[in-house]
């Protein structure tokens, strides 16, 4: 029997994997974010940080502040909050604050992941909301994205110095020569 | 000798309290805080939660979003952030994404309070950001808004439901007589 929660949880972390390639078009580390309503895709967002040079700009946190705006409540008490990497604290908070029913998330965040990994903010009962929280859906393809990601700025770093190296090197022979 | 640091920590302090008298003209829970660069105040910012139905509109986040928007950078290193109440885990980990350097805050707050009270995220060593605290600052003036302002909303309640009552007594009446 085909599980419909697990199917239409795939189907929305797919949608916030596309928002994670815009982010990732613009140079952005890939993460994207969609917020959920009866079904429905209400807001949708990804990492800005560097284009908009803004700390607040995560995929969770736009994609909450997007919803407020166009529902005209804070209250987001029946949505679910799909995005490929576990919340940090800033937007574990803002899940917290908007009464985000559920939040559905990719790769685990082993560096700030506040809902699960380095703490669990989400579930703690001392705040006066606590979510249901599912990991791990499509871990592997929210993860590979970003430490791909990753990987080519090291890459390009590496190859950036090897330049400036052979750079020196002809400089100094060029030099020795003269 | 006087000590320059707690007067201006007290005077900027004070002009937080001035962004929270706004928040509670609007009748919003009186929460106020302003960012501080090399001694100038470089955005300033109340709670704006019900105006603006949004559950991201907290003084201390939207300190940090302008601030970042009108200085062309996600980094405040060298920025002081003063708030009349404790940070929440989402304005603590907006403090932490944009690196400011030193928070300084009035009152506890003993339901969400993540900078020494429930938690404390702000000098937490497994994030890549930690911060100065200070606490305590005007504590009893910032602390008396807050519980003046939830009085006044308790007050407000019991005189309706007595209003509610009274009324319900003088129709019931007027039905028996009748």
């Amino acid at each position: 029997m085909m599980d419909i929660d697990a199917v239409s949880d795939e189907y929305f972390m797919r949608e916030a994997i596309k928002e994670a390639e815009k982010a990732q078009t613009l140079n952005e580390v890939p993460i994207g974010a969609v917020l959920v309503l009866n079904g429905e895709i209400i807001s949708r967002a990804h990492n800005l940080r560097e284009c908009e040079q803004n700390a607040v700009a995560h995929a969770e946190l736009l994609a909450i502040d997007k919803a407020c705006r166009e529902q005209g409540t804070w209250r987001l008490e029946e949505a679910t909050l799909y995005v490929t990497l576990e919340p940090c604290p800033m937007c574990a908070g803002a899940i917290i604050l908007s009464r985000v029913k559920r939040v559905v998330y990719g790769a685990s965040d082993p560096k700030a992941g506040c809902a699960g990994t380095l703490m669990n903010l989400l579930e703690d009962e001392r705040f006066n909301h606590q979510c249901e929280v599912a990991k791990g859906i499509l871990e592997e393809e929210c993860g590979s994205m970003i430490s791909h990601f990753f990987r080519g700025i090291r890459e390009r770093k590496k190859l950036e110095k090897k330049q400036r190296q052979a750079y020196e090197l002809e400089r100094q022979t060029n030099i020795d020569i003269e």
